[in-house]
Order: structure tokens, then sequence, then C-alpha cells
């Protein structure tokens, strides 16, 4: 998948927003020129979230997308959550996919039309060319993105307000594929590898989930209810992509290499079947900007083949950083998603609520009838129990899978009484 | 055209917003039935912006909106600035037109599915049926329309800070088309009223101008340019449409009556020629957000019939509330008026730039290669001018619409010196 810029996958899978996926790399027998060109142009020291975004645009994911927007697609991005693309249709993008560099950085670059992007090492990443560079508004970009203003936002504190005053887009080309060497990059496939493995696999539908929790029985549940309903449809052979996010995520998230030690555990115990699931990592950033963000995991994963997308209660959403309540209305998502611009070839799935059944020992899906039967568990009850390596009733979530969350609570709490924090387990 | 709920018109003219012009009064002969209907339903007392909304409402310059927005409508509108309609396609729709009850209002309203709106003294207005409530989150409200939470924007501070936390949409009807009583409403023509003037005039051209303040020659100038371009691209009676903003402005706006009756000088003194110009009021209260508002203001002229709209430097901008600088980039509204889902029927026409040319002693598009001889008069500089009782340089603006615009601010320090106010000259 890397040696090209641009393929064509016309399996029967769904077709990429735009109808091709668009991948960023530089042919193989181009990179060394490349870097060498790169080494004469000026340069933009990118952090890691923007390098998180080089791999997400070089990929395709957000493929009609040919690197950082142009002001003209910040633009449509901030007020229509979708792009105009060249046939007239649209295309969803719901979040800005910017680079931001400062007045000094600007003056530098000055009137050339192409720069690279280097890592902290100076090591060229990428060459941005035929650059655009405009305002950033900060203000602007946040509250029309997370419908708030309000301090505290993760990614706005991590990635916006100590960044530039202005933007820089353009055509981005990938000198070599981005990798983490963290141990997990074997689970990070591309939209096209994606493509590839659903076409041996002889799907004939997809169903994607977004996740960054650890996952327990009722999310199995979910899943494996998804694929028996698709198959009621009259679907052959649908094949469930269990799609955990891999960019930025919050300091009090479970961290990416538990959460796919977690998810490694549920597959061996058997809660869900490796026959018909492809675990991969999603690399995009996490914003938690709740019904403007569930657009992009969703747009991501039509380029990624997917045609059905289980859609949670208040997906990406957070507490408000100030008011004692939800950031977003839990169930502002799934409508946004189901009107959404740019969407409409994907299936939206609502999650149907899954609790803890006391009469069966187990998740079930929430009967009203018969309330007084149901246990809802938590998040936060779910880490209390973890952190106080308690566990939660039989059936919640499988014993080894469950381990592993006492573990990472066990190593934070190693960390924080001045003990060195065990290394994460392979 | 107040006789029934919807009425097609399919003349030469560009068709309305979802192929026909929704009318939302009640027919004539049903009136008194539904006004005792009303009396015996849940009574909503409506303001005064709420009732400028019943009217934007009623004479369909929202088209196809059928009453005050439900949430499907309303997160479409913050999300996407735009709504689809039946047939899959997208109408525009960029400013949420609500209608806000409080907690008790709630409550009394309780199961009924319809509610009267009534004005100060009870007497009803409209019947909302098919009601539907929901959450009023006003930050995000604010945040995804302006842009921005700062306090101090004007609407927010009229209209949302101290409303209620609940909307009610629902399918409006108009007991009584709504009447103002100023001395004004001979100029309120509806977008049904406007169409037959059109159509009367054989226009086969409309051009919408929008404004909220004084004309000066240089705009003036724009509008006789605009013609000249359009009888130059072949179209054989283009017909100005000069549409003055009639609803809600703030508070150091110059006042409708006065603007009015300055436009009525501007007319008369043949700065604009009265055979292919009509002047009438636009309805619609003014939310001052940038390139958000002005989506709206252009939507609801193509229900008028217009096909072209001019758009100016910084439309429905204002300066940040807090900050030393314009909310809104000066280009962004006409940027994002030209790629709006929605519009694309709509000929947007950019402002050319006009300023004072020294050498003709009047207004001229301004000239790059001589910019010593142009001067610029911005509207502070008017202000000063005319609050002096001085004159602008001649040619700025005809001697019959500055002398309404001295008047006006002279009764203004007549007020504030503790005088009694001069009444709006007739």
């Amino acid at each position: 998948m890397n040696s090209g810029s641009t393929r064509i996958h016309s399996v029967s899978l769904i077709q990429p927003d735009g109808g091709k996926l668009i991948e960023l790399f530089i042919e193989e027998s181009q990179r060394e020129l490349k870097r060498e060109e790169a080494n004469k142009l000026p340069q933009i020291k990118v952090n890691k979230i923007d390098i998180e975004w080089v791999h997400v645009l070089s990929e395709g994911w957000a493929s009609p997308l040919k690197g950082f927007m142009r002001e003209n697609e910040y633009l449509q991005t901030l007020h229509f959550n979708c792009i105009r693309i060249d046939d007239g249709s649209f295309v969803n993008m719901s979040v800005p996919i910017v680079l931001a560099i400062d007045d000094l950085k600007k003056d530098e670059i000055g009137g050339v039309t192409s720069v690279a992007l280097v890592d902290d090492e100076n090591n060229p990443i990428a060459i941005l060319s035929d650059i655009e560079i405009y305002k950033h508004n900060k203000e602007e970009r946040i509250a029309r993105t997370w419908g708030t203003t309000a301090p505290g936002l993760p990614y706005v504190d991590e990635a916006i307000t100590h960044a530039g005053n202005w933007l820089i887009g353009g055509d981005l080309k990938v000198i070599d594929p981005v990798k983490y060497h963290d141990g997990l990059d074997r689970f990070r496939l591309s939209p096209a590898e994606l493509r590839d493995e659903f076409t041996r696999r002889n799907a004939d539908a997809v169903f994607a989930f977004q996740l960054r929790n650890p996952v327990h029985n009722g999310h199995a549940l979910l899943m494996t209810d998804t694929r028996r309903r698709l198959l009621e449809m009259g679907y052959k052979n649908p094949i469930l992509l269990l799609h955990p996010l891999g960019g930025y995520t919050k300091a009090d998230d479970v961290p990416l290499h538990w959460r796919m030690k977690q998810h490694e555990k549920v597959l061996e115990d058997g809660v869900l079947d490796p026959e018909t699931t492809v675990v991969s990592i999603f690399p995009s950033p996490m914003h938690y900007a709740g019904p403007t963000e569930v657009q992009w995991h969703a747009k991501a994963r039509i380029n990624a083949g997917a045609n059905f997308y289980i859609v949670g209660r208040d997906p990406a959403g957070m507490g408000h950083p100030l008011e004692k309540r939800d950031l977003y209305d839990a169930d502002h998502g799934k409508k946004v998603l189901s009107m959404a611009p740019g969407l409409e070839r994907l299936n939206i799935l609502p999650f149907r609520v899954a609790a803890y059944d006391k009469t069966k020992n187990g998740m079930a899906f929430f009967d009203p009838s018969r309330p007084q039967d149901f246990i809802f568990i938590s998040g936060t009850k779910m880490r209390t129990l973890a952190k106080n390596k308690e566990n939660p009733p039989d059936g919640f979530m499988c014993p080894g899978g469950w381990k592993v969350l006492v573990e990472y609570y066990d190593s934070l709490a190693s960390a924080e009484n001045g003990r060195v924090a065990e290394p994460v387990p392979s």
C-alpha cells in the first residue's frame, strides 16, 4: 500500500469518499530524492499530534483530503461539517485537520511554495507543497468545533491553546510511512490494508465499532448481536472491525497499550470470534468533540471499508469542563450522525443499552419491563472496582480482560506511591 | 397572499427553497374559529423578537420551514447550516429560528400537542401544533452560531441569556398577519408580494442588497454598477431589491425609521432609479453572526425572488465584544456564502470597494494604482461628522439623505441633554 500515491480499490466494499482512496506516500524509488529536496526547504517542526494527523492523512482516512486543510476546506469544515467535491456532491468532514505555525515561522517561510515537516531531530517526515497560510482564529475554531469555549477541553489544552496564530495548508507527501515502534505497529492497518483484509475474508458487510475504553461483555453482546442482525438481514459474512482509537487521548483514559492487551484477552477468552473480527488501531487523535467528532469517526471508517457503524450513547463525549453535567446531550451524537451530509451511504446502528442482568448473571439488553433485575455498571464504578482490586459481578467482563485492568490501575498506584511503574506487560 | 396557507409562484423568477413558498396564515374564514380554539390552549407569551420570527416564518422567508424548529431542524442548523428536505437535497438554514420557554411553562404545557402564542395583552397571535419540546443548551447554541461565547453579543444579551431552558418547535399557523402600525407596514412586502411586484415589472433578474445602515453614494455606485453588469450579461430588466433589515438591531445602529427616511431621500434625490428599484423591509431580527448569518440573509432573499445577492466586506459583522478586533475575518462572509450548501442557485456578487475619489469629487471604485487620490470614510467617521453637524465631502451622500442623518444624531443629543427627543419625522 505504501508504494504509490493513489490506489483505487474497486471490490464490493463501500466506495471510499470521493470514489477513490487517496494515499499520500512518496514512491519508494523517489524517497531519497525527496529527502534531499526536503533538507533544502524551510522546515516546520511538528509535534506528536501533528504526526498523528500526518499518519491519518497519508493513509487516506480523510480521503479525499490531499493534505492539511487550506482555508476553503477549513471554513467548510467549521461551518458545514462537510466539503463539496468536484462533482458537486459532499463528503463529510467535521473536524479541522490543520497545521499551526507561529508568526516567526510564517515570516521565515515568506514566499516559498513548499515546506518540509521535520521531527524532533530535524529528520524530514513529509513535504507540504502549494502551501496556503491563513489566520488561526482559535476562539472561533474551538467554539464551532466543540460548541463551547470553556477552559479545560483536553485537545484544546494540548494542541490549540499554545499553537501558532497561523494555519498552513497544502498538498502533503509523506517520505516514510509513520511508524511508532511501540510493539503495536502490526495492529495499525491502513484503510487500504483493511480493505484488503475484508476482501480476503469475503466480507459482504463490515460493521465498525469505535472505542477508547476496555471491552466488557455488554460491548461484546452488542457486537455479537449486531452480527446476528446483519445475518438476519441477509448478509452472508458480516465482519466486525473492532477499532480502538490510537492517537492522543486525555490523561485519565486507559492508555492504548493496556487497552490493546485487554482487547487481546477478550479475543483469547472467546468472547468475540476471531474468525469474524478484525482488531486494528485507528490512528486519529481524540478531540472529545461529541456530535461533531462522531462524524469524523464514522467517515474515516467508510474509507476503511465499513458500511455499518455502531453508535452509542454520548459518542466522543465527556463531562463539561466547568459545569456538573455532560458536555453534550447523550442523544445528539446519533441524531447528528444520522442526518450528516456525506454520510448517507453509511448505515447507522444505534447502540442498544446493555446492563448486568442479575437473573442471568451476565450482560443482557436492558428490559424496561423488569428494571429491578438490572445493574448499570458505570465507567466510574468499573474503575473503582479495578483500582481496589475487587471483582465485578461474574459475567461483566472476561477474567483475562479484567486482570489486565487491575494490573493497569495497580501500576498507576505504584507510580503514585513513588515506586517505579511496572513496564507495560507484553 | 394572506388567504391561504400555501401558494405556488411559478413565474420565471428563481424558485423558492423546496420548490414552493410556504405561507403559514390561517384562512380568513377560519380565523375566528382558530382564535376561539387558541383561547382554550395553554398560552405562551411571546416577546418582540419572537413576534418578528413569527412574522418571518408566516410569510415564508424561511421556507420550507413550517414553524419554529423542532430538534432535528435545530441540530442540522447548528451543525450543517442546512436542512435536508424530503427529496434528499439541502436547503440552506444557518440561524436557529426557535422559541424558548421556561421550566414552569414546560410543566404547564404537559402532554398537550398544541399551544397558543399570545402577545403582551394575551391576544392570540398564532397556534403551534404537533409540538416538540427539547433542551435549550444556550452555550452550545451561542458557540456554534457566533463562533464565540464572549459576553456582550447583542442578540444573545437581548434574546438568549435570559430565555428559558427549553425550546418548543412545531407547525405554526398565524391568526392575523403581523403588523407594526408604525407607518412603515406599507414597506413590509412579503416574499409573495415581492415576487408579484418583480413579475409585474417583468424582471428577468433580481439583485438583492441587504443593509442596516444609511445609503451613501458608494453603495449607490455599487448598485448602479451591478445593474450595468447584469445588462452587459444579457439581462434585459434587472431589478434592485433594496432591502433594509427591519427587525431587532443593536442600540448603536441607526433605527429603522430614520434609515427608511434616509433611503426615501436617496430615491427622491435620484441617486437610485425608482423605476428599477424596489425598497422594502426585511422583517428579520439581526444576529450579528457574520458568516453564519449572511447565509440566512441570502437564503431569505431567494424566497423573495432574488437570484443575485450583493455581499460586502464583513457582512453581519461587528467588533469583538471583548477584544480590539473585528469578530469575524472580513473575507469569511463572502467565502462561506459562495460555498454554502443550499445556496448553489444564488449568484453571489462580491462588493467592489468604493471610496471617495478626490479627483472626481465623488465616490468611485478604488483604483489601487493611485491610492493617494482616495479617502476611505468609515462608519465611525460618518457618525462623527453627522453628530457634529459637519458635512462630508461633496458627493459622499446626497444632501437630503445627509440631512436625515444629522437630524437623527441631533435628536439623540437632545435626548441625552434631557430634552424630549423630537418625534420621528414622517
